[in-house]
């Protein structure tokens, strides 16, 4: 059996720069924000039914700002180096049956082992480039919901209300 | 007589990727600030003669900084879930004299369901398809304005302000 | 004697949507804070030296973060509300002698009465159709200073610096 | 020996509009945040083993924020105003063999002393106009990264991760 045919049962997702624009506010005390955007809660909604969700970030001096976001999305969240984010995913999931969600130059590098790699339209040069697909939304602007419906739309079944959405636009229901 | 030659009578703004860019910032305390944009309010004072002006957000985190905001353009806001939202208009309005302005994927459900809907340039892909009208502005950056004045061209009389500036550009007067 | 051949001798910014981006982080307890941009300094201080510069704005609930800017640049600022800024612009200049910069749907009446009428490339599109000059920045990324060195070139002479940067690339000096 | 093959050594960056997107967050007490981007602090960590890393700044009054994040980064951070910085790099550095990147106007003066200018893709027009290479990036969004990149391929080796990225794209590896 080919091993592409195995079903997709994860998602991995970066957070910054996938989540967020990237960008974090700095003040005389340090990192004090990063910028979330829309849509996206709504597309991790979507796919909770089909797959294990994770987010992983090597920002450690942002670790308590990322954590509470991503906590209120109830996504479980892992410190991980870029370094060290290879080896670690290999030793959580089985790499064929996973997708990761990246945008930086590490990133690049962990595509070329994983099921299916997607990237953020504003992602640096090198991870949109060994990515399997580019969102056309940047981060913070709705990156993430376009790639959670493009998986369901790729690898699983798209739900009532994406199917009469993805379909002729409908005369006024009055 | 022809539903559609009735009058319209409300616009109802959801508010996130409305009013604002969508975007949010997080501190490790939660939801800190919204990004809201110029105009819009211009825009407001300009159909407030004509029509019901109301907001929903589906936002609980960020209840506080929406309501700070839509209270102090003088707009009523309600808090209403996604899944609540077509039922809520329904039973407020009639939808056959509602304009209905929205950016998120549950909008562009709703779109099917109103007399006339807007979404924001930088709207999700499946808002922006079943919209009737899509502003050239994104939101956070005058795209309530523009939408505001594309109703009073389209459905009302254009005031004298905008009958001068929408007509040819004038020699100087001085 | 023609009346448009008078020196120019004033400039009057617009704030909001000029000098920053239009935008305006909100909290739960209001406007916290707006979001300028580079360049803009360096421009207001080519242009001192020729013209009169003064800043006025309608926004009372950010009149105090406006002004720790504008007095940061050493420029005056004025809270004039839309309504009343054409008829208080007549008060305080000759128009005929005055340059105005602004990006709202009130400015572009303005620009109808003033010498020279300058909005940014995110204006509001009625500003855009009525401005002498549209720079190719926007508000917040250097369209102040843009203007400045737009009007130093139209109206004055480029200090030095300007006319060796204005030239041909030149050949490193080492 | 012809000047142009001495060995580039030494790389000094702006920060505002190099690191960060040239914004920054005013409240009514003043400056209160810069927006930093991402990328670029893995860009940094690339050029480190070959070249002698320093910042500067004119940003008085954002002194203690620049500082806090370019500390952050492990980069010498010095306060020069934009009057003496040519005189400042002349003093401290070989300006042949010193890369220079920066986005300001009179930055794009400096570009026609040193070895090498690089620029921003949102950098002012002037600046742009005299660099030697302009990155795709905007400032904030990854030029750092970007310039990092560029200055490596060009004057020295790749490391073995770029030169694996920069190769074409490889099959999966499972």
């Amino acid at each position: 059996m080919a091993s592409n045919k195995r079903k997709i049962k994860n998602i991995v997702f970066d957070v910054d720069g996938v989540f967020t624009t990237g960008q974090f506010l700095y003040t005389k005390d340090g990192k004090l924000a990063k910028v979330f955007g829309p849509h996206d809660n709504d597309g991790i909604k979507m796919i909770r039914p089909h797959l294990a969700i994770c987010a992983i970030t090597a920002d450690k001096r942002g670790f308590d700002i990322t954590k509470k976001r991503i906590d209120d999305m109830k996504i479980d969240l892992h410190l991980v180096s870029e370094g060290d984010r290879l080896s670690w995913m290999k030793e959580h999931f089985d790499l064929n049956e996973t997708v990761y969600v990246g945008d930086g130059i590490f990133d690049a590098h962990i595509f070329g082992h994983v099921r299916y790699g997607i990237a953020p339209a504003n992602a640096f040069h090198l991870a949109k480039k060994h990515a399997d697909f580019v969102t056309k939304s940047k981060s913070g602007e709705g990156a993430v919901a376009e790639a959670c419906i493009h998986i369901l739309e790729k690898f699983f079944e798209r739900n009532e209300m994406l199917k009469e959405l993805s379909g002729k636009k409908k005369k006024k229901q009055k």
